[in-house]
């Protein structure tokens, strides 16, 4: 891994860099966004556990080759902030650059403050499947 | 909302009262289990997002309702932590009262700490609709 280019002083400029390194393809922007730990960790929509720093650069790698650069929006839901541990509930919504498929995505961001730097620390995205109000005619397993 | 019965001097222990909880369809129980606050979010696999103590213990409560006691295994992947907030990330096998339905279920599971007891603030819970070695023939959204 490289040495960290960026310093991100709060954990909504993590972010806004890692959105951003979605939006353009960039996964050197996107390899300073994450904490070079065997903690890191990422699940995509539909999506197994990626466990470690190596494995979660090679998904968004995988994710960004013969792509074209996606539309990504995010909306920030609610946050939850300590000394060096933050929890981001976003709303993303994710085109793909075709234009072709267009997902409203729940994400849980977790940033860890280290050496004056919020990094990503882990990812967990998932696609609702059902609407809530349909939710009350089904029964779910859990 | 209740006064709180229990007390849980570990984020393990909450995790351990939040699926005895599932398990025994124990709404009493994961009431406890939860941090009273708008704050509060949920989930569940395919679901979104349920903002609010009232909203999550509601869905838990249809969830509840008329079902057979399933069986739910949780094994905890890593934590995270800090002074008053922690992050698990656990794997969960949960199969239906009537065992027709299995499913192997990834979760980030937030507590934060209260009055001296950790109290989940967030569960966000997707099912890996693909398996990771399958994912390397498709091109996922995300």
């Amino acid at each position: 891994m490289n040495p960290k280019q960026m310093t991100f002083p709060d954990p909504t400029d993590t972010e806004a860099a890692f959105y951003a390194a979605f939006r353009r393809l960039d996964i050197g922007q996107m390899e300073d966004v994450w904490l070079d730990s065997a903690k890191a960790s990422c699940v995509h929509p539909g999506g197994g556990l990626l466990l470690g720093i190596d494995a979660v650069l090679a998904s968004w790698g995988e994710i960004f080759r013969d792509s074209q650069p996606p539309q990504v929006e995010y909306r920030l839901i609610q946050t939850s902030t300590d000394a060096v541990l933050a929890v981001h509930t976003v709303e993303e919504i994710v085109s793909s650059g075709s234009g072709e498929r267009r997902a409203r995505v729940l994400a849980s961001n977790v940033y860890r403050l280290v050496d004056g730097s919020w990094r990503m620390l882990a990812h967990h995205a998932s696609l609702p499947l059902v609407e809530p109000h349909a939710r009350k005619h089904q029964k779910p397993l859990h």
